[in-house]
C-alpha cells in the first residue's frame, strides 16, 4: 500500500484498506456467484443476503430497536433536507431547527417549502464556533419535530450529546459522525446520513426511521420520496446502489470487528485528542476554530497565525502525503477529517508535520 | 476468468470485462492519486477529470448538441417519473404518454400528480406485445410534452424509431436500450435513464434535457428535484455517485473503442437476430413473445410449448452457467438480456443450448 497517501478530506473520505482489499479481490467475480458485484440483479439471492445482511450487522452495532426500519435510499442528506419535512411536516405545521452551520440552512430552507420552521436555537452570531447551550434552545411543544445537525463538517463542531427535544420527535441529520461512537438510537425519531464519511463511497444514504412517524406521510407524494414505499419493499422499491451497499456491508463488519461503537469511538477519542492537545500546547501557534466543548472529534478546523503561513502549511503538507487540509472558505485555515477508517498513524504523522512547521515559522 | 458465467439478467446487468479489470486494478490507488476511487472527494482534480472526461466522451459518442445538458443523478428512472412532470408540466396543464408496458405506467402514475395524462397510444389490450403503429397514435398538440419508453424490458418490444411527436417535446425513458444503436438526440427534449443496464453499475442516472426545458422549472421545487441545480452546478451541488460515474467513464471509453454507436449496434442486431432466427426457426416451439416489428435487441423474451418446459429450461439452462433467464412474471417464460456488454459467444452458447432442449424436449 506504499502508492496510497493520508486522506484528510471531509467526504467522500477515506476506507479502511481491509474493506478496500476484500471489494477488490472479489470485483471480477463474487465468491460463488460468478459475476461481479456491479452486474448482479438487486433482486439475486446474492444481493438478498448483502442487503440484509448490512442491515442485520447495523442494527446489532448500533442496538437499533426492531420498532425502527433502516432504509437504504439515494441522493444524500440533500435530498432528506426535503424529504423529512414532506413526510412527517403536516402541510402548514411548523418544525423546530438548531441552526449549527451550512448544512442546518440548507435544511431549514427545504422545510421552508413545506411549512413553517422556527429555529430553536443558533449559533452564527459567533460564526457556528460552537453548539448551543440547552439554555439557549427555546423549543415550541407544538412542533411537528426538532431537527439538528449531529456534527458541522464545515465548522469543526459537534454536539457532545443530542439535544433535549422537550417530547418534541428528535430528527438529526448524522451524515458526519454517524456510527463514531455508541449512540441511544431509541431518543430519536429519525437519523439520516450520506454514506460518504463513515459508512462507505458515495451513493447511499442511510435513514432509521422509528414506526409512528411513517404514519405521518401525506397521500399523493411522489412514490419516491414517500418513506413508505422504501419501507414496505425494504428498499428494494426499484434499484438501490448494489455496490455502495455491498461496501457499506464490509464496513458494518469491520466496525463490529474494531470493537463496535464503543471501540471505534475509543479510538476516534484519541486521535481527536492527539490533534487538539497539540494545538493546545502549541502556545496559540494553533488555534482551533471550534471551542471547547463543542469540538468535533471527525472534522478538526484550525488556524494559523497568518493565511500566508496557512497557505505554506496545505501545500508542504500537501508534497508530504498529507492530503485534503486545506479549510472550508467559510472558515478559512485548515481542516483534518479523521473519520472513523482514518488511521492513527496518519494523526501522528500530521501532529509531527504541525511541530515540525511551528519550529520552521512560529 | 474461467470463475465468471453468462449473465442474462434484466439490470443491473453485464459489464465489459475490460472495464471490470480496470476498475479492479485501480480499486486500491489510483494512478497518480494515491487514494482509490471509493475514497477521493468529489471536488478533486481527479474527479473533475472523470465526471467531465465522462460527459466529453458521451458527447461525443452520442453526438449531443451544445445545447443540451448532461445531469448525473441518482434516484434511477422511478424518479425521473416524478422529476419530469414536476420540472417541465405546468401545474394543472397534460401531458401525452405512449403506454407500453410497466415502466410507461409508472411514469403515468406519478405525472398524474403533477397534471393531467392522457394516454396518446396503448397496446395493453394486446399484454403489451407490441409498439403501437404510428396510426394508433393521438396527439393533443396542447400538450406539454409527449413521453415514451423506448425499449420494454418486461414485455421483450423497443421501438425501431422514435414515434413522431407533432411538435410537442419528445422525453423519453432510455433506461434499457441507451447507447444501443446511433440515436438522434436532436429529436428529443429529454432523455432519461437508469445507469443499470448499458452504462454503469446501479446508483446513477443520466438526463440529457435540452435548455429550453430547463426554463419550465417552477419556483419552490426541492432543489435537489431541479434540473436547474445540477445542470447550474454541473451535478456536484451535492455529493454525486463518484465511483459510478467512474465506471460509466470507463464504459464511454469501451463504447467508443467498439465501433462507436455504429458499431455496438451492429453488434447488438447480431446478437438478437441469433436468437430471433432461432427462434423463427424452431417450428414454434420457442414463441418471441414481441411481434415482428417490435422486437427488442435488449431483452428477448419468449415461451416454450408448456410452464412446466419452461421452469425445466431455466434450471437446466443454471446449471449451465447461463443464468438469469427467468421471465417476469408479467410475461412468464423466458427473458434473455443481452445488453452491450452481452458477449456474442454467450449468445451462442445459448442458441446451441435452446437447440439441444428442443432436440430432447421437442
Amino acid at each position: 500500500m506504499t502508492s496510497r497517501i493520508f486522506n484528510f478530506a471531509a467526504g467522500p473520505a477515506v476506507l479502511p484498506e481491509a474493506v478496500l482489499e476484500e471489494a477488490q479481490r472479489d470485483l471480477l467475480a463474487l465468491p460463488g456467484v460468478g459475476m461481479s458485484i456491479l452486474e448482479i440483479s438487486h433482486r439475486s439471492k446474492a444481493f438478498d443476503e448483502i442487503i440484509q445482511g448490512c442491515e442485520a450487522d447495523m442494527r446489532r452495532l448500533a442496538n437499533i430497536p426492531s420498532n425502527y426500519q433502516v432504509l437504504f435510499l439515494q441522493g444524500g442528506a440533500s435530498l432528506q433536507f426535503s424529504m423529512v419535512p414532506m413526510n412527517i411536516l403536516p402541510v402548514g405545521g411548523k418544525a423546530d431547527y438548531i441552526l449549527t452551520g451550512s448544512w442546518s440552512k440548507k435544511a431549514v430552507k427545504e422545510a421552508q417549502k413545506v411549512g413553517t420552521v422556527q429555529i430553536a436555537g443558533s449559533t452564527e452570531s459567533e460564526n457556528f464556533s460552537r453548539i448551543p447551550e440547552a439554555s439557549e434552545i427555546r423549543i415550541d411543544p407544538d412542533s411537528a419535530y426538532l431537527h439538528f445537525t449531529t456534527n458541522n463538517t464545515i465548522f469543526g463542531t459537534e454536539w457532545e450529546k443530542e439535544p433535549e427535544s422537550a417530547g418534541l420527535p428528535l430528527v438529526a441529520d448524522a451524515s458526519s459522525d454517524i456510527f463514531s461512537r455508541p449512540i441511544d438510537v431509541s431518543r430519536y425519531a429519525l437519523i439520516y446520513a450520506g454514506a460518504q464519511k463513515n459508512l462507505a463511497p458515495a451513493g447511499a444514504t442511510v435513514v432509521i426511521i422509528r414506526d409512528d412517524m411513517l404514519a405521518r406521510s401525506p397521500k399523493g407524494l411522489p412514490t419516491m420520496l414517500d418513506y413508505n414505499t422504501h419501507a414496505k419493499e425494504r428498499s428494494l422499491y426499484n434499484t438501490p446502489p448494489v455496490f455502495t451497499i455491498y461496501v457499506m456491508r464490509l464496513v458494518m463488519k469491520w466496525l463490529l470487528g474494531e470493537g463496535g461503537l464503543e471501540g471505534i469511538g475509543r479510538r476516534n477519542a484519541e486521535k481527536a485528542g492527539l490533534l487538539y492537545d497539540a494545538m493546545d500546547g502549541s502556545g496559540g501557534f494553533f488555534r482551533p476554530h471550534a471551542r471547547p466543548g463543542s469540538r468535533s472529534k471527525m472534522n478538526v478546523t484550525f488556524r494559523l497565525p497568518s493565511e500566508d503561513l496557512e497557505k505554506r502549511f496545505v501545500a508542504e503538507a500537501t508534497a508530504q502525503g498529507l492530503d485534503g487540509l486545506k479549510g472550508h472558505r467559510s472558515v478559512g485555515g485548515i481542516r483534518a477529517s479523521i473519520y472513523n477508517a482514518f488511521p492513527v498513524v496518519g494523526v501522528n504523522v500530521l501532529v509531527s508535520f504541525m511541530r515540525e512547521f511551528q519550529k520552521k515559522n512560529g
